[in-house]
């Protein structure tokens, strides 16, 4: 309950603004003239009121009520005045003989006011909620949300519309979310009084406020028939330049549309809320700052970018188109097409002879009640692809976000290849519906190793619904996690299984050939250039047995964190049978093309293909995989990256990526 | 449980160093040699055993355990070794006909190890506290807490000794945290394993960790029993140049002791949380890096600044000594010896005419469970009196915090005389056990006021535990929140009143003595130099009169919130007769010495000297205050302060300041 201290005079007649649903709280005794005893109270029947502390009940209702230094009246009214003053109260003083000794009196005018958001997310703005004005998680928690308007409503010329200070398409405003200033009163508000709007100075920082363009004429209504449906004129209430704007006033019942625009997501000095206020100003004269008498408040929360895990519907296929691939353009064609979707190529006056697809950016989401759209996250790596995500992807509702790393060194582990997603998991009772982000850094017990940049690591950790999982990738020679680990939808347990790469496996099915008398089976068959080896050679290299005893030591670490951190059981990961190599530097690179970087689209994979040993004509390799997927229900594609991908030290899913489906559970129902 | 996936192998011995609570899970069938169908496991009594899926109970003990492609074993221990590798376990392999195969042996090292801390906050380092690795509010909660070590232990050449990155006396190990390695094991690790400590980047920006000085060796031993007592050589460990530090191992059962200093307090960009890591590292060769096997981890939590209410006990009263202010030392002396206290006197030399002495700074404390000491908060007002809180203050177990504005403008409201602090209150069934900060900025629906910078509006908020309250005082002249409220000690209700300046109430008081036939009583009798008026004259001043009208719409307004924010009623409020006048610039002035700014000393009250009408040789606004605290059981003592303070646009409250006793209320046990 809003309460306003309100005082009273002998002296001159008092007006009241007065907001439905608040209370006016008169001291009476501070006006009384002296030696006053008692009171009584008269008021229009429109006007409410009550004595506190409560009078005795009057028996024989002779004297009026007695007056002590803390006799409080609390005036209330029901509904929104049809004139202005036309209700009004007074008390009447008197002495201890009950004469009078003055009268004071008040002219009261009732408006409703308030300031209205979608605070219970159902993509509605609803009247007056009570619980507007904080911010809850979970499917019983309230507040509105807001998107960041980070896509473009042109296709030319563009840029992002949260860099434009104003709105130049009326397709923008489904990007905002509706704010409605609901009032209701006489034709005019007393002179002097206003509403405005407004924000704080850090707030404002995170957005704009614009005004609804029906409220600006056109002076041509030909022109004005035709821009309606694609210019708007929407004027700017609010920015970081403007905090406080007064707002117009139209009597009657009104709903006044504003459009509220998101321009930063949350990141580590900005938790996400933002409040907007609207308040009642009364005038005290042309030398004061005027007096905010009543405020309504809403509180919004940015909206998150959200990570699409392999479990969810692809949507488009990304690839780059150049000189020497292709041979893998032709098999992820084939691939494409199997599942009904198109394949998306990239060429090369854009991508300028850089093929890897994935490490250039990451495909994510924003979501909330009343639209969402899909937003690029622009990678700070910046190779010859660095023009794709802005000039290609952005564009009407596809946003784009970007973090520069500031003064560390960009290294390989800042590629998105070093950015995946879990599948939604629960932990010790502690649910992820959304999943949990996953980067690749080095041991934190080492200072000299490569991390992904901390500028990006700040953005990810405080989007908040993804809790980011750090693991160990700088063990290898390009320090990916996609290197070592994927994950692939699966018809039971917890719908997915974690995929690893794993030497001991390896080297298992390489013994089980040996003694099944397939030793002399030859690997890299078929490939141009590239001597083949015997599974026999391979067996007995002591050098390449101690790098791949390494590599499955550093993929065990990661197993036991993800195991620890995603809740899983020996039960919910496959090892792939896949060998390393140490490079020069000692660090890691896949002996052949490494079938866990593969990439999933719903029920098929595509595989880099092994090029494993041969017996009977089919590849062991492929064989094993087929047959480890096939349990799930999945169907291998294996894709020749050998000459293309592999050799310059990335396969199949470092060369492509997967724009998906966002998760039908919404951000805001979880809690973080 | 900290479960680590383990590897064995048929053609070499494997070796594990084991840390005692963890489990070693093996994955059976990946180390089987080809054809392999059954495996049985034997070990030494100190190694444990358990394998999974559980093998179905055997009735004939004939056949061995089935090997499945997800056999695990997991193998526990329960004690720290004697010796290195004294502990045995071998898994035995056989084909279907139960020849045997192979043999994977694994001898076993166990030790114990942890990294303990304060977490149940009884000022003792406890043993491996379950919950020491997060932080939780309230009484129920757990997590250290750690000191900014912002005191000096030197009092000549000081600087603050969390800018020196080493400790110089053995008395600044009381402000840090003691950290503990305890160990437990054979007379030395095996070969290339190590523990080490470790931070992140951010973290380490946050804290210093020091080793036990213990550990050095002072060549001359009598020095050395002469300097134990005060000079320490604590070695550094971790510091943001060094975020892993290797610390030795000895045998046997060892408690190593370190020192957490805190270097910074909560702030906008850092919640305050910081977490510090020992990890056991295993060697793999000299090229590779070292891979941490076990990690344990305490979090702390750096103790918030904290202010002091007038409701808790005074122990110094600070004042300025100037040319001209001799009344007014005399009275604020008369006053302080009633109470116990003794009077601190700055003087001109250090305030080199600057006598506000409330407004350059506001003291308060930090605390933990081994530790506690005040902290003056230096304001970013910086008038002559600005080197006194580093000078006089700063020293041994009085520690110093500082705020510069860096771009915005200082303006008046950056003065300390506008940061209040309320008593305890519960407000909405919401607890704020250490009462709520008061701050005094403009209206925010005013986009041209004066503020409270921006840094010490983020420093204040991000100390959690008083949450501040923003009140209306740009409507001031010097627009300080002491000039119109202040809180005062009471037996009963909440504990306080809130005391409000009320123009109203210095209305009502002076038309009654006009009734009572007083209105040519004169006020500023006995003034040198000031001409009296008479209490008629002031009645039928229309300008003052509407200047007290603005005046009391101003503080109804505040009253209005701090009875929402601190959830307090009519009666909890005392309305002090007092009335101001309006400056050329609007701005509201005392009319005569402000009886609110006062200062309070427990149950003796300094309040300025108002020199109001005389009716019967009695000043009436003395009376009427006498009256009002009196009820408290309050006593006031009226303080002259008219030259040397009011005509400069100050009072008592100005140009005093006082350090309180801290709450004897944990700030750790409250849950904001
Ligand atoms: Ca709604
Ligand atoms: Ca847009
Ligand atoms: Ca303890
Ligand atoms: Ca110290």
């Amino acid at each position: 309950m809003y309460q306003r201290t309100f005082r009273l005079s002998c002296e001159e007649l008092s007006n009241a603004l007065y907001v439905v649903g608040t209370e006016l709280q008169v001291n009476i005794s501070r006006c009384a003239p002296p030696k006053c005893k008692y009171f009584s109270v008269k008021c229009s029947p429109t006007v409410q009121y009550k004595i506190l502390p409560p009078p005795p009940p009057k028996e024989a209702n002779t004297l009026p009520n007695l007056l002590t230094p803390k006799s409080i009246l609390i005036i209330t009214m029901d509904t929104a005045s049809k004139h202005a003053f036309d209700s009004k109260l007074s008390v009447q003083y008197y002495t201890e003989s009950t004469e009078t000794l003055g009268r004071a009196i008040l002219h009261l005018t009732a408006v409703e006011i308030s300031l209205d958001v979608d605070a219970d997310r159902d993509g509605v703005v609803e009247k007056n909620n009570p619980n507007k004005g904080s911010w809850k998680w979970g499917p019983q928690g309230h507040g509105a949300i807001l998107l960041v308007n980070c896509d473009s409503e042109w296709t030319y010329r563009k840029r992002q519309d949260c860099d434009d200070p104003a709105i130049t398409k009326v397709s923008d405003l489904r990007d905002m979310s509706r704010m409605v200033v609901r009032t209701k009163g006489p034709a005019q508000l007393p002179e002097g009084y206003k509403l405005t709007l407004h924000v704080s100075q850090t707030d404002s920082e995170k957005i704009r406020v614009f005004g609804d363009s029906n409220q600006k004429d056109v002076s041509n209504p030909l022109s004005r028939c035709f821009l309606k449906y694609f210019i708007t004129t929407n004027p700017l209430v609010l920015d970081e330049n403007s905090l406080c704007q007064v707002i117009s006033y139209k009597g009657g019942t009104v709903e006044s549309q504003f459009f509220v625009e998101g321009l930063r997501f949350p990141d580590k000095d900005f938790d996400g809320l933002v409040t907007i206020n609207l308040s009642l100003l009364e005038p005290t004269s042309q030398f004061f700052p005027e007096t905010p008498i009543f405020t309504d408040k809403v509180m919004f929360r940015m909206a998150p970018w959200i990570m699409t895990p392999n479990t969810l519907d692809p949507v488009e296929v990304f690839v780059c188109s150049i000189k020497d691939n292709y041979e893998f353009l032709k098999g992820m064609k084939n691939l494409v097409r199997k599942t009904g979707l198109k394949l998306k190529v990239c060429y090369e006056y854009m991508n300028r002879g850089d093929r890897w697809m994935q490490d250039e950016l990451e495909f994510g989401y924003i979501d909330s009640p009343h639209h969402s759209f899909p937003v690029v996250l622009d990678s700070p790596r910046n190779g010859y692809l660095s023009d794709f995500p802005y000039e290609e992807l952005l564009g009407p509702d596809f946003g784009y976000v970007t973090r520069e790393a500031l003064d560390q060194k960009v290294t390989s582990l800042d590629s998105f290849g070093n950015l995946e997603v879990s599948p939604p998991v629960i932990v010790n009772g502690r649910s992820y519906p959304l999943g949990r982000i996953i980067i690749g850094v080095a041991f934190p017990t080492t200072t000299h190793g490569r991390n992904m940049t901390k500028v990006v690591q700040d953005f990810l950790w405080a989007q908040k619904v993804q809790e980011p999982i750090a693991l160990f990738s700088d063990w290898l020679a390009v320090g990916h996690v996609d290197e070592f680990m994927t994950f692939v939808p699966a018809p039971d347990r917890k719908g997915f299984r974690l995929l690893l790469a794993s030497p001991d496996a390896g080297y298992k099915l390489f013994h089980d050939l040996q003694h099944d008398g397939h030793g002399q089976a030859q690997l890299f068959e078929g490939i141009s250039g590239k001597k083949t080896i015997s599974v026999d050679d391979i067996l007995s290299d002591p050098q390449l047995k101690y790098a791949n005893n390494y590599v499955q030591g550093c993929v065990d670490w990661n197993r036991d964190v993800l195991k620890k951190e995603l809740g899983l059981e020996e039960e919910d990961i496959i090892d792939l049978p896949i060998l390393f190599y140490l490079d020069e530097d000692n660090m890691a690179l896949a002996y052949y093309p490494d079938m866990v970087n593969m990439i999933v689209l719903g029920k098929h994979l595509g595989v880099p293909k092994p090029f494993g040993p041969q017996v009977d004509g089919h590849c062991v390799l492929e064989a094993e995989m087929c047959s480890l997927m096939g349990k799930l229900g999945l169907t291998c594609f294996f894709i020749d990256d050998y000459a293309s991908y592999h050799e310059l030290l990335g396969e199949v899913h470092c060369g492509s990526n997967v724009r998906r489906e966002p998760f039908s559970f919404k951000w805001w129902n979880m809690e973080p």
